[in-house]
């Protein structure tokens, strides 16, 4: 008997690992880990201004916000971050009007340096304020045209590696420089992240998180067609921006057409605890059995906020409340919630409880789920770091501008 | 041959109207455009505070905060409006100190009057500012306990009628009230959905809002199998807090079990562009075909915010953009995504273009999407105004906290 097929052979997790290995060559956002820091300490260290505004869109500022959302208010930064990332005209405007635009560093980034929406909106700027190497950082690759617009003006640059992907791209300059200028310390976030790698490519010493990447991306490709969609949960106001990451990362990367032209993907949801208890879950517990979740716990706020025993006339009811602080009522109410779903046992539940609102503690997560990304990909067969699916409206958008 | 079935049988667009009439008389929140809104007017011209802070969760503020953000920086408010929604302790800090509370109303909203997140909040708030008559307004029903202790304090109370839902009530008092104090005309929000109301009840004048409405929620619920998703993408970052109204109210009427005991729902997206193009479009365009998509684009931004033709060295390539207005390059934006969606043919897609930046816009399309939710609902054949899913965690929560 002759047998012959094109099916993708169901792929073990030592030889998945083993590509990742591989792959860990040329894809350049593993080894940000290992980067020297000393450049960008300097370059932060020498700026004066007081408003920083990064000028990008997509990955060029997910990330940097998501760590930036995640942080600003535990620790004493000395100066205030913005992002114009959008067309919408009230968008701009109303941004601008809150700084003092004389007081201020523009950070433009955009990997391909022809980014429309940066450099709409950095023209725009440039009617207002001249921009010269004084008030203007650049941060795109060595061999862009913006890069070589910056080399006439003098002005600073910053080298985004041609093999990091955009959404892969926080710890390179990109996250880096605009975190490290206001103040956040950067060298802790690569030390978070650090942790995860080397957890995770040193099998040797412990397997724990080899183990529970490789598991969660194996069930969730492996059963992909009942659960497509992935809701993360996060029991943090302050994981807002991980969450809009986060669907950055899932949607870009894994939403793509595999050797087979067979459609991949998973469909990345983020909301937030309690808020969308009052909002999501009724969906979620009631609705079809197409989604799992991701319930994600800060286990220490480092705050000490307490609801005081004030008596209510008439709400006496409510008094089991008192004196329980919000950082334990929020962790309790997460609980309920995953107490509440693994109950229902047909809905599938993973909980990540991360150590507390710390440098470390975000970019350990946030490293954890780029992996999770590549891991999930090269059981789905398909290639993580493209985005083919985006470059037709590109076109399309060109020719209707031209004829504007 | 006697046949019996327990089918819940197809019903036809007409009979659908005429539940929905039938509902009107007993569903408080399509009459709410005929509403008196002078008490309201006369509350507001009598606030003397600066700051208005609403303390609240889910119902009680996201339609607010929809109408708010959708207007704030169109036109020119006299008082600053904040939310305070979660137990996220850093959180409620950090927007706290923003506000000066000697000069702060307090607006607390819990339609049952017990919410334990806006109760715990309004502790907190009693530890640091005395609250009474002066400087505290209670939004509840009638019979709330909340209700008892504000009269047992003499604060002034406004009602949610019973017959309102929590995600229904953007334009009861909920909303109304903090609205109308921050200097936003509440009167056209009203005459904006009284339009909607108008057109579709009123058949005999016009069907196009009757066939629109009716046409999509037929589509919806029955291709809920195929397109599972509706992902709505909002072109401007106004309509962020319109998305997180939509995933309320859509995830909390329709997941539910109908009378078959059939899981229905259909699970609500909210993405912003150009900002997600960077981000979510890619998983619509190559992921799985599980998604709808309806395309929201304003018509007038009233803004003649420009590119200039400023020369960049280098990056010449891009110079078809000069001289473009930004609201011109987000609608082409919005139109080539629509282009490239539509070129696909697998993909149902639909567009809303709304008027402008301006309250009846924005009351109109709410008012739309709450009739729509409502006939999907009745094509579903299950109650669009109940939340029995999320009672459980409630109980669970509440044990955990005595036992703290």
């Amino acid at each position: 008997m002759i047998y012959q097929h094109n099916f993708n052979p169901t792929i073990s997790d030592e030889d998945v690992f083993n590509e990742i290995v591989e792959e860990k060559e040329y894809i350049g956002y593993y080894n940000l880990v290992n980067q020297e820091t000393q450049g960008f300490k300097e370059y932060a260290c020498s700026v004066k201004q007081k408003n920083i505004v990064v000028i990008g869109i997509g990955g060029s500022t997910l990330g940097t916000y998501a760590i930036y959302k995640f942080l600003k208010h535990s620790k004493t930064l000395t100066k205030q971050l913005y992002f114009l990332e959008t067309t919408d005209p009230i968008d701009i405007k109303s941004k601008l009007e809150q700084v003092d635009l004389a007081d201020t560093l523009f950070i433009v980034i955009s990997k391909s340096g022809t980014t429309i929406e940066t450099i709409s909106i950095f023209k725009y700027i440039h009617s207002l304020i001249t921009l010269d190497k004084e008030n203007t950082l650049i941060i795109t690759e060595n061999d862009s045209k913006l890069n070589a617009y910056a080399k006439a003006n003098s002005m600073k640059t910053f080298e985004i590696p041609k093999d990091v992907g955009g959404r892969f791209s926080v710890l390179s300059a990109v996250g880096l420089l605009p975190l490290a200028i206001v103040g956040i310390d950067i060298d802790e976030l690569l030390l978070g992240a650090k942790e995860v790698h080397e957890a995770f490519f040193n099998v040797k010493n412990s397997r724990e998180v080899y183990i529970r990447v490789l598991k969660k991306a194996r069930f969730l490709t492996e059963y992909k067609n009942s659960f497509n969609i992935n809701v993360v949960f996060s029991y943090s106001s302050r994981l807002e921006g991980f969450n809009k990451w986060y669907i950055q990362l899932w949607g870009e990367s894994l939403g793509k057409v595999d050797v087979n032209s067979t459609r991949q993907g998973l469909t990345p949801i983020g909301i937030i605890g309690p808020i969308d208890q009052h909002s999501f879950l009724q969906l979620i517990v009631e609705g079809k059995r197409d989604k799992s979740v991701t319930v994600i716990k800060v286990d220490d706020f480092y705050s000490d906020l307490k609801i005081p025993p004030t008596r209510l006339k008439g709400l006496e009811e409510l008094d089991y409340i008192d004196n329980i602080e919000f950082s334990s009522l929020i962790k309790s109410q997460a609980d309920s919630t995953i107490e509440c779903i693994n109950n229902l046992n047909d809905i599938p539940c993973d909980v990540i409880t991360i150590d507390g609102v710390s440098e470390k503690a975000i970019a350990s997560l946030m490293y954890e789920y780029e992996l999770l990304t590549s891991v999930c990909a090269k059981f789905m067969y398909i290639n993580a770091y493209d985005q083919p699916g985006v470059e037709s409206g590109k076109i399309i958008l060109k020719e209707k501008l031209r004829n504007i």
